[in-house]
């Protein structure tokens, strides 16, 4: 029976009046507050950030992709030079997702669309080339070659990985199928748990921690019975998966239909949503962390993640910046957000200069891992409605 | 008459072995000890690398490009914004070049070709339009409107940017043309020198110095007078420009005329020029302060300047480094270089992670700022030889 010996979740506090919790969640390589936000590594790289740089914003943890690795480097060269940890430099928490996620996404990067149901009707997913009992086969985006991913084949690969946490294998049931299709899908998924759960017990050293995902798209019942179905089973974590719905409010209702039947004292992530004002509604209902890639996408396109303005976001491409001598943020303590003027950011990504990208990134890392901060301490507080408007004024 | 008060440059000490030089450049951001190395943030910043970045790889002193920078954002904005200094967050010695080098050149970034004769035949500016005594008349490459620069005009351009150090506009004279034209260009380029002093002192204030360029091609006769012409003038510096001729050995032969003639007691720099080899040829002639862009490009093309190593340079993107566990360099003690495996670098330009360029381009500054420290270190020993020896093995 799996006991994950060095690793704990601890919920320290519970505000009562928003539904947040605190917690402690114990890894082998450290233990982190939640709510938190864990910052996508895809290729094994916070794009345009070293770890020295992630620490200097105050991260805490982060995850990589085990679709993307898989096909380059491959999991026997990170495994043979050491695991994720030792390869890209990050000595703290760690996560990889199952690959899953990106399998069944319509290619590389567009399936945070259809997790929020964005391309209903428009499912056409060229790489995928085939779903059964035992697995998927896909065709790699780097050379074209078929590839196989199993429940084993992922739990292995995530093994060889070696990040503290790791999910189950999953079909991320897309948005517009029907009841009947999510249904078979979702009990699929749970076969699939058990024989992920089976295959992490076999090499089981307690380095590692494996986490069960709720699918059961929008469906009710479904959610049920999928998160019972985690609860029910070994698995150190719970992760709410899949189609989340079309509008903001169906996604809070299918998080609904998953919590009340999660497992209570289970950390629970909620996989690939994480704006400032998903933060504020989620750990009201529970949720625990949360991973986005927007963070550094949005830093890509020359956008700013910003405590209190409207819409959360300025984009320094606008001209309205070409002389503005103000700093991003004097609140986040780093010299990215402190020492550059806007008026130069503006000029960087004019000129199209790579250290526009670099400064973006790691201020709006460091804006998020503030929020976190801050919404830890108003959930200690009691004052999270009062940090919402800070935030996000109306 | 100039005075310079807040400038000087002390000859510290001579190894008459070598040939070779230790100085000490005082401006008003800083003393820098000679020989020294000017990295290129052309457009107001070095290429993925931030101004601590800068600091942490021991950088004494960039340059920031005239032409790029008066074409976006403009001369007029980066005075409004305080300055260079204050706009892209560098405290220390700075220095722009006078646009010329660019305006003549045939398009963006090419010169590097042209200064080293490779282009020999082919030259075609598509850009340039006209240039008269007046000056020139190119298209600018952001948006396709004409515009004018002259002694003047560069001056004034300088002047705004505000950098510590810089340099009269000049034609930088291909290396095709015959020894007629290279007369005609070099005399043109003495008035326009004078021209730019006397715009130069019109708003002196103190706080910048000007260099004076020695052209005249690959010519004997010419060099002596165009370093004639720069010495009789109360120029602060001294630069070697224009076309070094097609081979090392004519490079050397063209520095060594314009030397011959050059004021014995001013910095010289030499313009563009920068390999590892190069230093240690022309630091024995004389040369106290070198650029070239190579450090960051190269860095982008996914090659790291090694001590010791043949060529000089290795290229991470080669399958050879795939599982090399070893790092960059240990010796220049910077994480860049010690904390990243080559086969984790190998990984980000397989997977064209931009941290990867940001890595290399943090090593190759920090390499070529060890480079310097060591000839430093070697010129005051009398032990040139040998570190040329342990940098470049035959």
């Amino acid at each position: 029976m799996l006991s994950y010996p060095n690793f704990s979740f601890d919920i320290t506090h519970r505000d009562e009046k928003s539904g947040a919790r605190i917690g402690m969640l114990k890894t082998p390589h450290g233990t982190i507050e939640t709510p938190n936000y864990i910052f996508c590594g895809t290729k094994a790289s916070i794009k345009n950030l070293s770890p020295a740089q992630m620490h200097e914003a105050k991260t805490d943890i982060i995850l990589a992709n085990t679709y993307h690795l898989m096909l380059q480097p491959g999991a026997e060269l990170v495994e043979k030079m050491g695991g994720l940890h030792k390869f890209m430099g990050w000595d703290g928490p760690m996560l990889t997702d199952s690959g899953g996620f990106q399998v069944f996404s319509l290619g590389e990067g567009t399936m945070a669309n259809e997790i929020k149901g964005k391309n209903a009707g428009k499912h056409e997913n060229k790489n995928l080339m085939e779903i059964t009992e035992e697995g998927c086969v896909f065709r790699s985006y780097v050379d074209g070659s078929k590839i196989k991913l199993t429940p084993e084949s992922s739990t292995d690969i995530q093994r060889k990985l070696g990040a503290d946490l790791f999910m189950q294998f999953d079909e991320c049931t897309p948005y517009h199928v029907d009841k009947d299709y999510t249904a078979r899908s979702m009990e699929m998924s749970m076969r699939w748990g058990d024989r992920c759960l089976s295959e992490f017990e076999r090499h089981d050293d307690g380095s590692q921690a494996i986490y069960g995902i709720i699918q059961g798209g929008v469906y009710e019942d479904l959610r049920m019975t999928s998160a019972q179905y985690t609860a029910d089973r070994p698995f150190f974590g719970t992760a709410v998966g899949g189609c989340l719905g079309g509008s903001d409010e169906e996604m809070r209702d299918i998080v609904g239909f998953s919590m009340a039947h999660a497992h209570p004292d289970r950390p629970v992530h909620f996989l690939g949503i994480g704006q400032v004002k998903d933060i504020f509604t989620f750990v009201r209902m529970g949720i625990d962390t949360f991973d986005c890639v927007i963070p550094t996408r949005l830093a890509r396109h020359g956008t700013a993640i910003v405590k209190g303005v409207p819409g959360e976001t300025i984009n320094l491409k606008n001209a309205q910046y070409r002389e503005d001598e103000t700093p991003l943020d004097e609140g986040n303590g780093i010299t990215a957000s402190t020492s550059f003027s806007k008026a130069y950011i503006h000029h960087l990504l004019k000129a199209k200069e790579l250290l526009a990208y670099q400064i973006l990134a790691q201020h709006n890392v460091a804006t998020i891992n503030r929020l976190m901060r801050e919404v830890r301490g108003a959930i200690k507080d009691g004052t999270l409605d009062a940090l919402e408007k800070e935030w996000l004024p109306s």
